[in-house]
């Protein structure tokens, strides 16, 4: 292998990944980990347990690669083909191998298990093939030479995959003699759809750099923006673009790299030395669980408490029993007094509180399913807002409990202006 | 198309899924609603955005299938080439096609949103396509007959995609002339690993029918077991084969279908009249979160305490300091005073309350990261338990979460017995 882009080609096999009942996540790792050397992977063929398949698309992908990695079909079971095709490819036979024994052997005493036939088939392996060792499972890893490609053979189960691709990619890195130096910048999004972003892109930036490609993943809540450069000298331009964005979208942008939007609001509260509590009507506890999987939540996430029925919004946050009556669970005044309720009970600093209409049932003419009322803010500064967000019930929790999030962030940051979410959602008969 | 087994290849196009960024989930979903109708798909193709590299894939499987379904690159974007490829394939030009511009006006409108030459990309389909509905988004997925082979171009965002199938299965469904009489059940379990449940099988199950094909999905925290027949006449082996699954695994089989835990638990909540308020420490609102995800939670889920701080157990549930002080936080008289306190306060009839340690940080040589106290029952019974399980923290909240819940589940069914993972995740040091 040389320093020029190597061409790489991925080869999937499995009757469980072809009918779906698995979601094949191993080619995702195996590009990621490929993607930490610089190195794509331009195509990626799947095909179910059959010998004459895998032949097909394992020969023609031998002429056209010059790296190929196979996943999956090492097991100890008769569907379990790869070492049988791989020797037909390269015109080898199959032999047993005195290490991939060895290692199944001390697999076998580990676990207090007799080596038995299902096992020995897993070192049965082309004749010439090197072993990759495999540091958790049964089945070896192997890899041979077949003409200038490199074809490499891995486990199905994902932890072993791991194991493996940790070996794998460490001696990718010794045969590529330069060090890569694509650099990706990631930011983090919330409330901006990927057409309304491209758009504001298109309509405001006249000359975007050719050297500086433009990526989006749109997620559930959050939409990535991805700024990828493929050689050290276009960094400025890179960071040139970062501030245009930046400039564009300023206050949608919650920070770099994997940043959550609950790590965000809580490395926020932790610089301000201020704690947070929630009251979740619709949402059901969901923002409480978003900060609490953030390591080290307990810093500024003081309570939560999940209050679904109005009985329970009295009991326990001391919600006037008036206010339910006189405007109902789904209000204004009742986040207010749910906000109030959390932080006194709780003596947080802060509080987001949430009522409103998740679906599919529930809704009425005045408040159809999706409308929401939020609340956020301290003891002195409590505002409100009131969204129509008619999703998937599931979605919609996942989105208000972001928005909730969000406005809590940007009140923490003194940003003033609406998210592009209030007038793209807003609800349909203004309530005040 | 003809009733006999029809050829059909999937292909996958987008950077985000070669990078690794994105795992494809898309391709197990057509793969699984094809297979309502006996549809295999036999080979699947991933390719990035790039129209010589799609061109070529495409041209290749129209020649080699009855039916080609293409998924992602119906967007707004540049790098959004479907369209522009088939109609290279198929040797038409490219033209606005009235009834899609028409969806995307209405689309627009509904969200208050101007149409704009971005969206209006999304309109220019290949000359002769026949257009599928978007029920949900603005990317109309399309069809053409090319020679024998019918090409369905869908769209990439998942939800989208999942009302499109809908469609798609349905006008397949009419196309084929015999209906499939394939028939697959499926079982609910929690706490089996496939392995564990795999060995059980094949220890206890000495003829297993060859008509009945067995299969495991392992998900967090569910995992599904599978059983599939090809023709109706084996549906009194499937039958037979669900006993004999009922007879091992018994107590650990949640229910068919897609039944989840939280859907369970509320269910029989619901035939018993009763009502459930849970008290989290470490898995923060995750409890709360699983049961308000399920349409009509409110039937029996009371209200949910999040008490991350020891300060908070006290104030908010009545954990009495010296229980703290004496026990600890993670401790058995904890969970039972959180448990009560939770009852107490809302008035619930069943409680669920868990505090451990969740890591990364926070263990100790006596309670390592993954030790975890759980309490459930109601005001006469309540039970606790102490387990082990360090995996990474947002795992443990998973699995702990729906420990929680299976054991009120098996509580409120009167199972009696314990399940396999006391065993398997038994606390390191016993407690009492």
């Amino acid at each position: 292998m040389t320093d020029r882009q190597i061409r790489v080609q991925l080869l999937l096999t499995g009757n469980e990944i072809m009918s779906g009942d698995t979601v094949d996540s191993n080619s995702a790792v195996i590009a990621q980990r490929l993607g930490e050397l610089a190195i794509g992977v331009y195509r990626k063929v799947t095909v179910g347990d059959d010998a004459v398949l895998l032949q097909t698309e394992l020969a023609s992908m031998v002429g056209t690669s010059d790296l190929v990695i196979v996943n999956g079909g090492l097991g100890p079971t008769v569907d379990d083909l790869t070492a049988e095709v791989l020797a037909i490819v390269a015109g080898v036979p199959l032999e047993e191998h005195p290490v991939a024994v060895a290692h199944l052997q001390t697999w076998c005493t580990r676990r207090n298990l007799q080596l038995n036939a299902a096992n020995l088939k897993q070192a049965i392996l082309p004749k010439g093939a090197a072993i990759v060792d495999n540091p958790t499972g049964s089945a070896m890893g192997f890899t041979m030479l077949l003409g200038d490609c490199h074809v490499i053979c891995t486990p199905g189960v994902p932890s072993e995959l791991a194991a493996m691709l940790d070996l794998i990619v460490e001696d990718l890195a010794k045969r590529l003699p330069h060090a890569p130096d694509r650099n990706i910048l990631r930011l983090q999004t919330f409330g901006l759809g990927e057409s309304t972003a491209q758009q504001i892109i298109s309509d405001s930036v006249d000359n975007w750099p050719p050297e500086v490609q433009l990526g989006f993943r749109a997620g559930a809540p959050q939409m990535e923006i991805k700024l990828s450069v493929q050689h050290g000298s276009a960094l400025p331009l890179q960071q040139h673009c970062r501030d245009q964005l930046a400039a564009l979208f300023g206050d949608h942008i919650i920070g770099e790299g994997d940043t959550l939007l609950a790590e965000r609001v809580l490395q926020l509260l932790r610089e301000q030395g201020a704690s947070l509590s929630t009251a979740e009507s619709c949402t059901g506890g969901l923002i409480a669980s978003m900060l609490t999987r953030i390591p080290g939540a307990s810093d500024g996430f003081r309570a939560g408490f999940v209050t679904y029925s109005n009985a329970i919004k009295t009991a326990v946050l001391g919600v006037q029993e008036s206010t339910l009556e006189e405007h109902g669970a789904v209000s204004e005044a009742v986040v207010r007094e749910m906000a109030r309720g959390a932080m006194r009970h709780s003596g947080a600093d802060y509080a987001i509180a949430v009522s409103g209409i998740a679906g599919p049932d529930g809704g009425t003419p005045d408040k159809p399913v999706g409308t929401v009322w939020l609340a956020w803010g301290n003891h002195s500064t409590l505002r409100t807002h009131n969204l129509h967000w008619p999703v998937e019930r599931t979605l919609f929790q996942t989105m208000i409990a972001a928005a909730g999030l969000d406005m809590l962030r940007r009140m923490l940051l003194g940003i003033d202006e609406e998210p592009v979410y209030f007038s793209q959602r807003a609800a349909a008969t203004p309530q005040g």
